[in-house]
């Protein structure tokens, strides 16, 4: 089973998403993004999609899923990254990825994250 | 019966919820944090479930219920603690505590708090 990788950068933790994630990877991902925010008492997670061309259902609920989890651990979640047309896309399935905070960038999302900071 | 311990610090409440709560503790828990909240003036509530395994979905609503309690009554309240564990099962049962500050322990809870004050 592939397995995402979870990067540090400083106070905040860093997953990019490549590849069309299966349920089993999915699920995994959120175990570790859950043990990694606790044992690293992360204040953010970045979550890059600008790999993906096409964001599905099942991966619009993984990421206000991930979203949820990360907020009960005190640390907040920016999806970034995402295409124009994956917006439009999630926006007709009716995913508008409501609570799910997003930067149109890494730099945007970490710079969204430390203004956050204190929360 | 038994009854939860809630400790004075400083302009702040501190809870440490230690046992699977039964319907009566609970209840008896809420009247007692209102009452001492008044008393105390207090602003803020910390509620530590660092302690707990599992957290099911009637804890889950009388945290919200705790919250929302404070809230009324001026003091902000914080759930602290929640393992990673327990984080996923919360989302999983759809229960993500919506309106509930979170914080990963107690010390960044307390951070929160003091930087909330004002509200």
């Amino acid at each position: 089973m592939e397995r995402i990788p979870i990067l540090r950068m400083g106070k905040h933790l860093l997953v990019t998403i490549q590849i069309d994630m299966q349920d089993q990877t999915a699920l995994q991902l959120q175990e570790d993004l859950a043990t990694m925010v606790e044992k690293s008492s992360a204040h953010g997670v970045l979550i890059d999609v600008s790999a993906l061309e096409m964001v599905d259902s099942f991966i619009g609920r993984m990421l206000v899923s991930i979203s949820d989890i990360g907020r009960l651990l005190g640390a907040t979640t920016v999806v970034v990254g995402i295409r124009p047309a994956v917006a439009i896309t999630l926006v007709e399935l009716g995913l508008s990825l409501g609570g799910v905070k997003t930067a149109l960038n890494v730099e945007r999302g970490m710079a969204l994250l430390d203004n956050n900071r204190i929360r």
